[in-house]
């Protein structure tokens, strides 16, 4: 078997993810050989995106088995693999729909590993079509963390429709925001446009506000980690505040998000788990440079929830939706 | 004459100036001999903040008028120092008032340093007074860039008021936006709390919605780079959408500045210049690390301005005034 995208390749239990925290300075490529050599990647956030947090997860359960795990060692596996990062729910739902088949004695890991890669291929495909058909000609879009095929197996989320637009000519110009701390904007979404040829300009997270009065955005495309059934949505932290410049500014705020990041589960923010990273992230940069006291007090949360009231519509796989027809269209 | 406070030192000639670029890992006094030195230490933020700036001009000029500098001289150095930073006004106002004694042929440079650097220390300490007698005991304060006795000859503006509060026992807590691209916040405002022992915790700036949401912040304080007769206020670049941030979450939003950062010529946004700063600033820290693409383009505006309407109050050594009380308060 046989997987491959820009971030990650699987080739018969070879298995081998684009190191995202060492982009875009250098493209460095990590062989994982065991399930803690992936845990320890995604803690990291050297593989990173809700759905690709999921997809390495399946990857590595597809090398485990690969090498002869067993259905006891691989659900054992699942519950660590689960735990590695608490926000996105892609990795959950992945994780529960492989158990549940092993759970009823079903060895199908390498089976659903490659249903998983190349659904998530079309999902890809299919939000950006709707998302890029919608957008205005001439569109000016800020962006938000990064949400391309560095986050996907395919050509991404918000990045994707981005990506699908300018295809079809519609891009005027993208505002990617840095997204402190770990600058997932500056690096990796920089790095995706320079790579698309899609024109683009780099603004630091303060600017949002300061931009969206002196020049005409059309709307802001962010993606999701986690979407609750009344719409709230957790994503990378910032977003919120980001839809909120854009209510201020009366400019509409999507979020771009396949089924996978749906949790069922959750009715609402207060049932979403938010992770807290290391103080360091903030005082520094990624443990080249730290610029603040030593013993500064942090307040770091990877996430927040921005509330369904803010969000204009959510470009999904099935077609594009307000807060209040979510649940409607999962059923 | 003999003048010092905790960034500038001025003693008969002798002027120095504490680079608060190399804070807060370094603490390094840099010597200036020359109005050109001056000039550079303005330009690369070595000396900082809107009172300061104008202070430390003022202070080279009494520095050159001690070397013997005519008139004539000492006119020709004011055009030069009021082009170092174009949207601090204390800068200009204090270069106009110095320049039309000279013009009057009146060599009272070292008087009138005297007289603006003890003037600063006093204004501080009213808008010190009025600010904390408003705040509410066990306050819990946002704040924005550095505001204090780094960007003061005193006490501070913004953060004059924390400092004052505290010695009142009003302070709960602090949370202190690291502001990119330079990250006052980060290095100065955490390193100016952490030396007067007030609970603190140093966020990111895209953080800031998230706090409000799940925080009880009684109010956000922050200083001014020009204030036009409206109440619109320029201020470090994202000090706006902190502004919208708090009209959201219904969060008292003050600026905290002395009447010489008053622009009497301007009469709102529209007249007030933007400093827009070096794409190196954005893409990565300092000269230290780079993180973004090398041909990344980048929006770095230093400044923005937050509508008088947006403004709770205006805290000024006077007391304390709505946007449509300052025209009143001025005549």
């Amino acid at each position: 078997m046989k997987l491959e995208s820009l971030a990650i390749k699987y080739h018969d239990g070879e298995l081998s993810i684009l190191d995202q925290q060492a982009l875009p300075l250098e493209e460095v490529w990590i062989n994982c050989h065991t399930i803690q050599d992936m845990c320890d990647c995604i803690i990291s956030l050297k593989v990173r995106g809700a759905p690709l947090i999921g997809i390495a997860a399946v990857l590595s359960l597809a090398q485990y088995a690969f090498q002869g795990a067993s259905i006891q060692e691989l659900r054992k596996a699942i519950q660590i693999l689960v735990t590695t990062r608490p926000t996105a729910v892609n990795l959950k739902n992945y994780m529960d729909a492989i158990d549940k088949q092993l759970a009823q004695g079903n060895l199908v890991v390498a089976e659903m590993a490659k249903a998983i890669f190349l659904e998530d291929i079309e999902l890809c495909e299919k939000m950006a079509t709707h998302g890029a058909n919608m957008l205005p000609f001439e569109a000016t879009v800020l962006t938000y963390c990064n949400t391309g095929s560095l986050a996907t197996a395919g050509m991404g989320t918000a990045l994707g429709v981005i990506k699908k637009a300018h295809q079809a000519g519609k891009i005027k110009h993208v505002y990617a925001c840095e997204t402190r701390p770990l600058l997932q904007g500056a690096r990796l979404t920089a790095w995706e446009l320079e790579q698309a040829k899609i024109p683009y300009t780099l603004i630091c997270d303060n600017m949002a506000g300061s931009l969206m009065r002196s020049q005409k955005i059309d709307c802001a495309l962010v993606g999701a980690d986690r979407i609750a059934m009344n719409g709230d949505t957790a994503n990378k932290i910032g977003t919120y505040q980001v839809a909120i410049l854009c209510k201020h500014h009366q400019i509409p705020f999507y979020v771009v998000a396949p089924y996978t990041t749906f949790d069922p589960a959750c009715d609402g923010a207060k049932s979403i788990v938010i992770e807290q990273r290391a103080p360091e992230e903030v005082k520094g940069f990624m443990g080249k440079i730290n610029f603040a006291p030593q013993k500064a007090s942090v307040y770091n949360p990877s996430f927040d929830v921005t509330p369904g009231s803010l969000i204009s519509g959510f470009i999904f796989d099935k077609g594009i939706y307000k807060a209040d027809e979510l649940l409607a269209m999962l059923n």
